[in-house]
Order: structure tokens, then C-alpha cells, then sequence
């Protein structure tokens, strides 16, 4: 094989949809994977009948339009998520049931969210998605957690512990993790926090038939041998003809530029030729991924539609912090889908996988009774222990890294540029946002 | 060579200590080192005349008790740190003279940052070294931000810059970067602030004569053949008989334990097989270096001494923050040294070598006359570039890092154990805690 004129390194979205927009363009590029699989953080599950569920990132929703056209154009379904019927919240030792988007929070403790989320959003406008740090309040804003805007402004315990939850669940890591103009960026990029939150209207809204992993499936179907698996890229070298690409077997790819599509802590471990410049490094220094355990289990029905619930429960007590009802489309089986997200993850991480699976069925049962207790199956999957993704669901970003750090994000150093879902504008973090910043790179490298 | 017992990965004190006392032991270890030269974070530089100085870590005080200890014991000399005279502070286009450590901050700043300094240091108090996150308010301290504590507690804007000011000077960070938690546990491992602050009597009491990076050198002198440079670890397999540690270049080594001696962001960059737990791995994702770039000129002579002047000036608004005298020990030529650090080392670090220098020497000319403007000799480094490094003087703790992940920064993995000047306790991110933390590996390995 001919060199490539690009070489992509990655092949999640980011890196397929990168290829594919550079093939489109009549472009020769080649994708290396480090993993025997593409999808990155995209991975389904096959059941043991034969259904599938998917144990990374699944959900697309309105205003995710790369991804959108994209299912349509491989032609692949969309199927709405299940949100029928009574929601569960424990909280207190009391099991409470709630419909709608009160969360079961009791209504002081709603009226305290409802006003934070009211002043979040409207500060979370000013912040401009291509440069965070140039709001007008970046640097006060970039200067505090999270937690420490919460501690101020939250009136009520229950607001205050509800806000947390929201945290976890965005970004798998707490509130003193996270800087507050890195929420607050967030929260516009993926449009508005009642966007993130909700399934029908918001972030997870739809499933693909099928598990979303076949949207990497597909395109690297289309890309065929441009997509080497297996590859895992250790040093990249950049002369004045181009770049040379070195995978830990041996294998030497050399193209003229190169699109490194890892989360930023990983793109760090490539050694690069000459070194990167001191801001960048110092960047992927400042990025660190997520805790999160993905837990599911398969039941032979969905027993609890029986009971009126739809499957979705929280509580900020329990290590499972959400479920949800994740059966697969047309029905034959049902699942119950938990994340333990943050501390919890990792507390849970040190667990025997039989304590850890006996933990969270525990938790299910005592939203849904004892037949959630005994599964036909049950899966988990803790993503800091991948070595090739080290955490989920993507990078987020400590107080001072964007206002100090964040020029070098997306900044090409030579002839290597960077694409990832953190490097999004738009939707950062999410499967659209993974798809957008490959189309990016794309032209950038076209440029 | 048969295979040594131990390998220690990286020659700076660290390593150097692990392999001392393991060869005092009667026990074989072998140092590898990526650079061609041993010191890791020490680097002597030798002006055209001889003369001696040191880009890199320079300073020994009373308290550091191992690094004392080892200096007497290689047969090293130690010189005060010149601080005779009046010094000079800049703050809103005026230049102040002060004597002692007044910082030349008037009254009210000067009442204001003591009593914040009584409040830190006896919060400091309540924080175990060997245990940060058992402290009784570890989780409201490590949920915010240096930055955050001092907007609320500071009553006055120059109190307020002050120590901004003093977190750059200790960390290279600016407040908005590291955990108040943090900040605490590293004042009560160095004693106190003003034991951090001080020359006469602190951190910054005497200098090696010769230059710091003498001790290094003198050490692997008496290591010998057990030190190899120009060997950069890249791989390191753990099995059921020992380890293998693989350079780039293709050479292998076996051992039964390897101590990895390198700042944790570094560490994270080798490929461990089998993979390391998540927590290790996250906690290495969550740690960044600091920013600094550390200027020297040399002159003839010392000619601010001539009008009274210590060559002590600080400013929290000009890009180097802090200046000393460093000239050689007996006299023949005096030097100024210069730290831009955190935020403004980043901004010079994109400077073109020759408009960093002008801009540094107008700095010190503004303190010290026009002489300043035109030295003998200018020597910087920006530690954010050199690749085996990737900033200095150390790494930081974010909000949220030691009571999420801090138990995982000495906790050995398997038959890999941990040392270097970010794991130690007592005097962390010093000279003294590199040399312990070898010391405490050496120990562990042993055990």
C-alpha cells in the first residue's frame, strides 16, 4: 500500500468520521486503532439471545445533527428511549415516585434548582463556545469548583445534593473536580441543562437500533482497509516531508500530516519528535477523564412497565446514581441499565466483580423488587481500567485550565492537528461532538 | 552484567537515593535514565568564565535534614544565599525599599496577609502529612480553590495579590490551579510559610557550592556503572518473576521490583503491562507540573550591592515575579536570577528566545539601574519545554485530587513502587523530600 496523504490515530468517531470526510473529498487516509475493534468509547454488548445493548455512549438527541445525519445517511434506526410511566428518587430511607422532571425533589428543594439552574444558564450565554476564556467573568469563573458555587448559592440541602448528582452525571466526576466556566461551557455547548438531562427532548432521547457501536461499525465498513485495528501508536515524528507514524509492534506509517483523535490524557503518552510545545503538554497534563462504571442486566421482560414504572431512578445516597430502563428495541427481553459515576465508581472499582454485580443488584431490587435481584445476565464495565480509554465519559476540565490552557486545545503543533470529542464546540463530550470534531480536523488538514 | 535486583527509573535525587541505599543494603540496582546527564530537575549551568550556577533547584534549609545530612556526607560545601541590604518591592508604577519581611506591603495589606497566614497555618496544622485526606475538613478544603479561599478571606486588593503571589512562588501555578487542601498540606510538609518563604532560616537559607546539581553528580559517581543515561523507559511488564523494563532504543532489563522515581504526569507516559488500576492511572491524570522559566545574567560584579541593595525584588505585576542574587560562591561575578512563573511563564514561553531576554533584562533594570540592562551573559530555561520534564518546580494537587485519588501516589503496584519529590510527606516538591521519598522506596522494596 501507497503511503496515505493522513494518517488519523483513533478509529471512534472522531477519527472514522475524520476519514470519512477526507475519503469523501477524494483523500487518501489511513486510521490506526490500538484496540482490535473500532468505536472507542462507543461498545456494544451482545446478550447471550442474541440482543444487544451497549455498554459506552449511547444516546443521541435533538440538535446532535451530525450524528443525526449521519445514522440516516448509513442507514441506520433510531428508537425512542423508554420514559413511560412513574419515575422512583430514594432519598432519606423513603422510596418516592414522581412523573415529569421534579426529580422527587421536595418543592422548596425544586424551587432552589429551578432557581440555580435559571442563573446557571443565563451565566452559561455569555460564555462563547469557541473561546471560553474570553467570557467576561472567565477568569472569576475559572477560578472557582463547582462545589464552590453550589456551597454559595444553594439554599436547601436537598438542591444542593441534587446539584452534585447533576455533576456526577454530565461528567462522572464531582463538583470540586470541575471548574465552574467548565460547566458552564458545557451546559451551552450541549445547548441547555434541561437538554443534557432529559431523554425525550434532550440529550437522551433516542437509541440505534441495533447498539450505537454499529455507527463505527458502519463507517469503518465503508473505509475498509483504511481502518487498521490493532495499531496502537506510540511515537510520532514530524520532518519537513511529512510525519511518521510508529505503532508499538513495529509497523511505520508515514503521510504527510497526522489527526491524533485521543482523549487528551492519552494523547499525551504518544511520544512526539521534536516534543510538543510546553502550553500543550502542559495541557494534556491538566485533562483527566472520568470515573464511571456502566452496569447492565437482563431480565426475560420488562417486569417493572407492569408495575407502572418506567425504569428510571435516582438517589445521591446509593452508589448507583441513575437507571434506567434500557431494553433493547422490539421488545423480547428487558434491561435495567445503572451508572456509578465519580467517587462511588471508584470506591466500587476496588470491589470483586461478584461483590460489585451482588451491589448493584441489590440497589435494583430495592427500586423494583425482588426479581430485579436475579437477572439472566448482568454485564459492567468500569472504563478507567481500559487502558486504551482510561476513563469516561470523556476529559473535564479543573479550575484555571481553560483561561490558561484552553488556546492549546484544538492549536495545531506542525503537522499534527487534534480531534476528540473534547475538542467539540458544539456538544463537547457527546457522539455528535466526537463527529464534529473529526469533520473539523478534517478541513483543517485540507486547508 | 547479570540482571540487578532492582531498577530505578530516573536519575534525579530520587532515584539516586533508592539506588544509594540499596547499594548501601548490599543489594544491586541499576538506574536508568532518559537524559544524558543525571540531576532530573537539578541542572548546573557553567557560565564562559567557570563560574558556576543552576537552572534547576538550588536551595537547602534547616530542616531538610536529609538533604543536609547528604551534602555533609559527600564532602559538599554549602554557602549562604546573599541577602545583606535593603530590598526592593514594585507595585502601581511605584518602586518601594524594604528590609525584613515586611514584602514592602503597607500596613493594612501587611496586617491583612499575617493574619491570613495565622489562619492557613493553623488550618495547615490539622492536615496529616501521610494522610491529606484524613484531615477533619479535607472535603471543604479539597472542594475549593486556593483562589476561591483568598477572595473571600483577603480584606485588601494587595494582601490579596501578595498571595496570589506566594502560591506562584511555591508552585508555578497561579491560586485558581491548586486545591486549598493542597495548599495547606504543602505548607505543613515544609513547616511553615515562612519556613517556605524565608531565606535566612527557610527553604532558601544556603546554596551548594559548586551548584546543587553537584550533589547528583556525586552520587552517580558512586553508583558508577550502576547508572545508565541516554535510557529512556517506555515499557515496563510486570510478571510472576519480575519485571522488564524496555528503553526506546530496544534495550531490556530485568529485575525483580522497578522504583519509577518520575513526576507522576511522566510516569503516566510509560506503557505498563499488566495495565495499572484505575485509580493509579486517574491520579497521574490529575496531577500537572508547574510553569516556570528560571532566567540568570551575569555581570562582572554584584553592583547593587555597591548601593545598599540585596538583589531581592518582587512584584505581583510585572512578568518576573521574583528576583534574587544568586552570584557565585567567592565572589569574581555577580548574577541575578529571575522566576516567571504560572500564567506569565507561559505567556514569555511563546516568546522568541531574544525578545525574553530583553524583556527579562529591562525587568531588572527597572530594579537595579542600566547596568542590569547589558550582562556579561544570559542563560534561561522554560522547564514547561524540556521533554523529561514538562515543567517544574513539581506537580500540583486540583480541588478534589487528594481525597479522591490521593491514596494512590505511594501505593505500589504490584512489583512497581513509587518515589520521587511529589510522593514524600515531609518537605514535598524539595530536594529533601526527592532524597526521603528514594530513601522511603528503598525501604519498601527491601521490606
Amino acid at each position: 500500500m501507497n503511503d496515505p496523504e493522513f494518517i488519523v490515530v483513533g478509529a471512534g468517531l472522531a477519527g472514522l468520521a475524520a476519514a470519512r470526510a477526507l475519503t469523501a473529498a477524494g483523500r487518501q487516509a489511513l486510521v490506526l486503532e490500538a484496540r482490535d475493534r473500532v468505536g472507542g468509547r462507543l461498545l456494544n454488548h451482545t446478550w447471550s439471545d442474541g440482543h444487544v445493548g451497549e455498554l459506552g455512549g449511547q444516546w443521541i438527541g435533538p440538535t446532535q445533527d451530525h450524528a443525526l445525519r449521519l445514522v440516516r445517511e448509513l442507514g441506520l434506526e433510531l428508537y425512542p428511549s423508554y420514559e413511560t410511566g412513574t419515575h422512583l428518587a430514594y432519598r432519606r430511607g423513603r422510596l418516592r415516585r414522581f412523573r415529569g422532571e421534579t426529580f422527587g425533589l421536595p418543592p422548596w428543594g425544586l424551587l432552589d434548582g429551578l432557581v440555580a439552574q435559571r442563573r446557571l444558564e443565563a451565566m452559561a450565554r455569555a460564555v462563547p463556545l469557541e473561546a471560553p476564556w474570553s467570557a467576561p467573568r472567565a477568569r472569576a469563573w475559572d477560578g472557582q469548583t463547582l462545589e464552590s458555587w453550589l456551597r454559595r448559592h444553594m439554599r436547601t440541602r436537598v438542591g444542593y445534593e441534587f446539584f452534585r448528582a447533576v455533576c456526577t452525571a454530565i461528567f462522572c466526576a464531582e463538583a470540586e473536580d470541575v471548574s465552574l466556566l467548565h460547566f458552564l461551557f458545557y451546559v451551552r455547548s450541549g445547548r441547555s441543562l434541561d437538554q443534557l438531562l432529559r431523554l425525550r427532548g434532550g440529550a437522551q432521547e433516542s437509541r440505534v437500533v441495533g447498539g450505537s457501536q454499529r455507527i463505527a461499525l458502519a463507517l469503518a465498513e465503508q473505509l475498509g482497509e483504511r481502518v487498521i485495528t490493532g495499531a496502537a501508536v506510540d511515537a510520532i515524528e514530524q520532518g519537513e516531508d511529512g510525519v511518521v507514524a510508529r505503532c508499538t509492534g513495529g509497523a511505520v506509517h508515514r503521510a504527510a500530516r497526522v489527526i491524533v483523535t485521543l482523549p487528551p490524557p492519552l494523547a499525551a503518552r504518544i511520544r512526539y519528535s521534536p516534543a510538543l510545545p510546553g502550553l500543550r503538554d502542559q495541557l494534556t497534563q491538566k485533562l483527566a477523564m472520568g470515573s464511571v462504571i456502566k452496569c447492565m442486566a437482563r431480565y426475560p421482560q420488562p417486569f417493572w412497565r407492569d408495575a407502572g414504572l418506567s425504569g428510571f431512578a435516582i438517589s445521591v445516597e446509593r452508589p448507583v446514581n441513575v437507571i434506567f430502563d434500557n431494553s433493547p428495541h422490539g421488545g423480547g427481553c428487558g434491561v435495567l441499565l445503572g451508572f456509578i459515576e465519580g467517587r462511588e465508581a471508584r470506591a466500587l472499582g476496588e470491589l470483586a466483580p461478584a461483590d460489585r454485580r451482588a451491589l448493584v443488584l441489590e440497589n435494583f431490587a430495592s427500586y423494583f423488587g425482588e426479581r430485579a435481584r436475579a437477572p439472566l445476565e448482568y454485564e459492567d464495565k468500569d472504563w478507567s481500567q481500559d487502558p486504551w480509554t482510561r476513563g469516561c465519559y470523556g476529559a473535564h476540565f479543573a479550575p484555571g485550565v481553560w483561561t490558561q490552557f484552553g488556546a492549546a486545545l484544538r492549536r495545531p503543533c506542525g503537522r499534527v492537528h487534534w480531534a476528540g470529542a473534547e475538542t467539540a464546540a458544539v456538544w463537547s463530550g457527546y457522539m455528535d461532538g466526537a463527529l464534529r470534531s473529526g469533520e473539523r480536523a478534517a478541513q483543517e488538514v485540507l486547508a
